[in-house]
């Protein structure tokens, strides 16, 4: 692994869409006990599944701790790689390289990683172990490494379309947890430097309560060029509608990098998830203070879904939205089986979803995947 | 990564010998603080000298514990890949799988593993990040891997000539500390069906003072098929005398799986090499008793060495033999650049050398190396 001083966009090298074809796709097995109810135990059965619908179509690697190793062994399909890798939580978006890509070869990014937000707003501490993995993935896979650890992002706070368009928010990338010396600009210059991308659409804000500062892959994500789905509501006595209304009026307005204007599929949100008092019950304290408070509403949305070469898996909540996301995915990537995941509020639980803790790696060749 | 039940032989899979074409190699980053010196200082420089040389020729895959892993990626070149595993000390050729191969594909044998000697005799106690290990490595490689996890061997005790002939001792795979419930021909028959060999030459006794209980690896080796060095003195007075000569007698009277009569190289040992007490003191106390006392017969050998695809690394001792060692083996690889490990002192007083922290990958095509 050779560790890259140099930026991508000048080196030729951008990051693909997601929908373009994968060679393989990054995960770590959950166990962090203040993230995961009961010892990881749900958890653990939702990825496993989700890990056993992607691996139908792409390489797998696993990384888990050497104290976990035998439970994400025994719990997954022998197509599966397994790595021993030390790590804080299990958020692989965040944490595992963003992978770019010349058409030739395919290189990692090793962003600064600070738990979203640092000592400022973060969500724990240490974070040292997640914020290693990125450069120990690069060199796991033999692909050379950028360091971009002076800039502190995380891969769920960006989008792209592969065709030199970026989604992101303010909220998260103009926080004051990441990157407070730099401004609007000078962060808008490093995405064009670092992912290859020409144009930037700033939303303003994630999703109601999402405790990553508003990550981008929880409200927006392309899914085709010129194509969004964005997580919307109806009602507008929920604080959602007036962000998603937001969002709707500035991806509107807004044209491409190629100058198309954007077609918006809105996707619906479930009913407001709040977590339980016996699931709150479930999670231990690990730094003096609750995770969770009983009723807390989680930040739930079928945007967080991902897109794997053969299939596109979505999560689940119970919710009489969960058919109608699955219907409306199913129609927008003809190619692919939309698969729902029951399990998705044993990993909203945690704090994210599908997409938070899923990472892609490219085929150098960007072909669009089937 | 499949887990296979059955037996490597019936499915036509032999082991290789070590001067066939290599995939690549695998060692472990130092770190024990009772068997490697300060803090393994000494101890990373002679294996970062190794693994430069041996990166020349072939892929160098480096397991580093997590708190390591800063310090092996720093100390080595970019070429070699350095992954997260944990593990109990260093010694690659005992706890790495021993690969075989059909000539089509290459697998994985994870051997049981119980640090020389379990409870009885072993080395240290508890060994169960060793003993993992092989596993892992087969995980990480997607390499199949037989489950032999109910035998006790180390790959240091065997060697072939990949044409069916294997090198052992009765002093180590005899002893009481391995497999006591079976008898010798038990053991032979697991040898045949596990390592696709015909034939089994059984030496006595390793080199004095080994503790490893005498691994065939410190004494004899083969360096083409019908062709072994033997270590050896002319010193009568040496309790290595009797030994060697012993080695000699069996080898001489045998003949290979091929019919063969043995060609015996004589490999001249160095002085006798005892540790110092300024060496002993460095080493840390881990469980209650020291590892070694000064004035302590070191087993140092020169048949040690590592046979790479374009090298072969033997260590130096700073011996008036050292020069002699290297031009004997210059002889017998003549297609290989003979290379002296000045940092054989410091890998020795960890109770090994450069072929006990060593285990290669064969090319499946099985051709003979540069």
């Amino acid at each position: 692994m050779k560790i890259l001083h140099t930026l991508p966009a000048q080196d030729g090298f951008c990051m693909p869409a997601e929908f373009s074809a994968h060679s393989g796709c990054i995960l770590i097995w959950p166990h962090r006990r203040d993230s995961w109810q009961n010892g990881a135990y749900a958890a653990r059965r939702a990825f496993a599944e989700l890990i056993g619908i992607i691996s139908e179509s792409e390489k797998v690697t696993v990384c888990a701790r050497f104290e976990d190793y035998d439970s994400a062994r025994e719990s997954l399909p022998e197509n599966v790689r397994v790595v021993e890798m030390s790590s804080d939580d299990s958020w692989a978006r965040d944490v595992a390289p963003t992978f770019v890509t010349d058409g030739r070869s395919v290189r990692g990014i090793d962003w600064g990683f600070n738990a979203w937000g640092g000592l400022y707003d973060g969500l724990y501490f240490p974070w040292d172990k997640d914020n290693k993995m990125a450069r120990k993935l690069c060199d796991l896979n033999d692909t050379d490494c950028y360091d971009q650890r002076d800039f502190i992002l995380e891969g769920g706070s960006i989008h792209t379309d592969g065709q030199g368009t970026l989604l992101t928010t303010e909220e998260c990338l103009l926080g004051k947890g990441r990157n407070p010396g730099m401004t609007k600009a000078e962060i808008g210059q490093r995405l064009r430097d670092t992912l290859g991308v020409k144009k930037i659409i700033w939303l303003r804000r994630g999703i109601y309560n999402d405790e990553t500062n508003g990550h981008i892959d929880n409200i927006c994500a392309f899914v085709a060029p010129g194509e969004v789905v964005l997580a919307w509501t109806d009602d507008k006595n929920d604080p959602q509608y007036e962000i998603s209304k937001e969002c709707l009026d500035i991806l509107e307005s807004e044209t491409d990098a190629c100058g198309r204007k954007l077609k918006v599929h809105k996707l619906p949100l479930p009913s407001p998830v709040h977590i339980t008092a016996e699931e709150c019950s479930g999670l231990d304290n690990m730094d003096g203070e609750p995770t969770r408070t009983p009723g807390e509403r989680l930040a739930a949305s079928y945007v967080n879904f991902y897109i794997a070469n053969g299939s596109v898996i979505v999560p689940q909540f119970n919710d009489k939205n969960d058919s109608l996301a699955v219907e409306i995915l199913s129609s927008l990537f003809p190619g692919r089986k939309v698969t729902g995941l029951r399990g998705g509020r044993d990993i909203l639980i945690g704090g994210g979803n599908i997409h938070c803790i899923t990472q892609q790696i490219p085929q150098p060749d960007g072909t669009i995947g089937v």
